[in-house]
């Protein structure tokens, strides 16, 4: 009977066995120390002679878990028998017990299978794990079903650019940008409230810190709602859930990062901003004058909310038309009704009501220069009555970017695609 | 304040507004009714005069629900005001307010947009949700980490036959088969327990109504076992997870396709026979020598677990090497430590104790005419330290299918992609 490290302090005096991997090896001479690292996290086993092992290797023990104030968590284990269970080379191509601080993006990423095991960077993918399970959990507490929609398709959605061409036995279709079109199809198919995760691709030329050339996009759509407010206002409460989730499963992952999770009952305090007043706050921040919004202006942004309202995130509402996709509900002024949520300074989501009529719908395909004719099956979900709904789509390794404090999304993404990489 | 359907019993004699589809429209002269459809389900509207509105029009109504022992839940609205929110044109592709079974599965696909508005067809996809909440939420509760791991690869996992390729800027890339080497490396990473739910691709010619292009996999792997039984033993626990959620959630969709549930207790009692004793059953059975498995064998040893364990599943367990990819475990006399599930008749799993040694997967590798070089990345699990493990997946929409005794997989796909189709 396996005995975890975790479990350690509950067994002093008895008989364990432990199995895990060789996480560091200090020999004394006449003692050897062993830290075994495990799914719970570490302990320290006592060799009376040096044990045969290399760091990484995976092994099982035998042993008395016995009291000692100078081990961590105040029990060690001294070993009365050794089975290597899967020996590591020495060539070790990253170093998985040293802090990766040191370690360049590339080489963490070069070498994914292994420095994934340094559990400074393994705990970014416990607290990834943590999201999804808040994102999900709270999306079914308010009666959300789950889709799973298909990632291969004829056409863009939001028009050609940008789109991966599949080779597709005689033909070629696209990896979906995103789920749109589906989630609209299944909140007009009765089900009202529906979300998906799953991978979403951009084919973009971008190499910058924030992006990514496929993500795990958190999708939301629902149907009967009277205004974006209540899309931030959704948001507000899944963000809040997602928060509360981590700081309860992940208080060791965020120690790793010294990162702290905003206090769930902040989010509410959350300012909501037209991109109009958005755009003074940043040239009244920064003394210069803002034409757009800018990573920096979302920074400023950022730090203004932190300031006036005690969180860092701010929703900007009020988006100009031409930046904005054809199916996004216009507002008067070339506005629409969509926004974004920036969270510590990154944009980690697009949402906003979404236009419901066909005829509205067909104009403004044609005012963006796409063809009604090649958006028929879209456009049959509008012809034939479609509630005023609207939804949203968070970045799954932003917010994990941003919750951990990372500098690179790349790091918040276990196998990351780039423009020049693809492996491993 | 809106009122659901479901809601109108504890309504009555009170103002209340609706929201939701025209389902039909039944005018008889001096009254009207019209069946009104939302996410919880549907009520009976009645109207002085006609109203003036198409069936699949999205409506809001105002009026006072009133007993009627006559109306579906025992109680209607009287209406008052009405508001089309989203009118439908009348020439509607597909009939959703009839019962599916008269339609060709090729209709049902093609006005996908519209047919999944049939209350039987969607209930396919509340089912679909269920199962995919009582998964994840069983994966959870076992200590099982959440991974989302890249779906473009540089090469085929097993072998580089049956991917299809996308164009990745300049160069060529594939889309994954399965996320195997991914989840071994998770398990090596030290989280030891892993799932990952995400579509994987297949691009064989097939065209049956068990195959698809593109599919959803539940994905599992775990470390530190020392036999595929304890695969079987969680295979076991989680379908049983998953009916008991089904039964709980969607008793009214199972009603629908006529379909019920095996008992979750009954899942223990699964049996357990080599594929050597497969092929003796299907021999027995059918009075002809079964040299393999065919799907025809599969209903046949299906049919035998109903008659003597009383659940209709088996797991065949030991199947031949030449069957199965390269770094399944082998065991004796050419069989390997493989295994698969049979559900109904269909193979829902694919899964096994993997080789968790450097020289012995190198060795196989070879054997399996594959070269170990274009491997490098996979192999670095192994050749620093991997515990012994194992793992499946369940294919989502087979077991949809199954669990509601559809004709085709289609049908439990949302928008499948087979060789034909890739709309809409």
């Amino acid at each position: 009977m396996r005995t975890l490290a975790s479990e350690l302090p509950g067994k002093v005096g008895t008989a364990v066995s432990l199995s895990g991997w060789v996480h560091r090896i200090r020999d004394l001479g006449k003692v050897s120390f062993v830290v075994l690292r495990d799914r719970s996290g570490s302990a320290q086993l006592v060799f009376s002679e040096k044990p045969d092992v290399t760091v990484e290797s995976v092994i099982r023990v035998e042993g008395t878990a016995s009291a000692n104030e100078k081990a961590p968590g105040g029990v060690e284990v001294r070993v009365e028998k050794l089975e290597v269970l899967s020996a590591a080379a020495v060539d070790l191509p990253f170093p998985v017990n040293q802090e990766p601080g040191k370690t360049s993006l590339e080489s963490i990423l070069d070498n994914r299978m292994i420095s994934v095991r340094n559990p400074s960077i393994l705990s970014i993918f416990r607290v990834q794990s943590s999201i999804l399970r808040g994102f999900a959990e709270h999306m079914r507490s308010e009666g959300f079903s789950e889709i799973k929609t298909s990632k291969l398709i004829g056409t863009g959605t939001e028009g050609g650019t940008g789109l991966f061409a599949v080779e597709y036995f005689d033909t070629r279709v696209y990896l979906t940008q995103s789920p749109q079109l589906y989630k609209q199809a299944m909140i007009a198919s009765g089900l009202e409230r529906v979300f998906e995760i799953g991978p979403a691709y951009r084919a973009e030329k971008h190499d910058t810190p924030r992006h990514i050339n496929e993500f795990v996009s958190l999708d939301v759509e629902m149907a009967f709602i009277e205004s974006e407010q209540e899309l931030m206002d959704l948001e507000t409460r899944i963000l809040a859930s997602i928060f509360t989730v981590v700081r309860e499963a992940n208080g060791k992952d965020l120690e790793a990062w010294k990162a702290s999770v905003p206090d769930p009952e902040a989010c509410v305090r959350i300012p909501r901003v037209s991109h109009d007043e958005a755009r003074e706050i940043v040239s009244k921040e920064t003394g210069r004058k803002a034409f757009e919004i800018t990573p920096e202006g979302e920074r400023t942004l950022c730090d203004w909310a932190q300031k006036t309202a005690g969180i860092d995130a701010a929703f900007v509402h009020g988006y100009p038309r031409k930046s904005r996709p054809f199916y996004t509900f216009p507002a008067d002024n070339n506005k629409t009704r969509a926004f974004d949520l920036l969270f510590r300074g990154l944009e980690v989501t697009s949402g906003g009501m979404r236009i419901n009529q066909y005829d509205m719908l067909v104009e403004n395909a044609k005012t963006f220069g796409l063809d009604p004719a090649g958006l028929a099956d879209y456009l049959s979900i509008f012809r034939y009555g479609c509630p005023p709904h609207g939804g949203f789509a968070i970045g799954l390794e932003r917010l994990t970017q941003k919750i951990l404090g990372l500098g690179s999304v790349k790091e918040a993404t276990l196998f990351p695609r780039d423009r020049k990489r693809v492996r491993p």
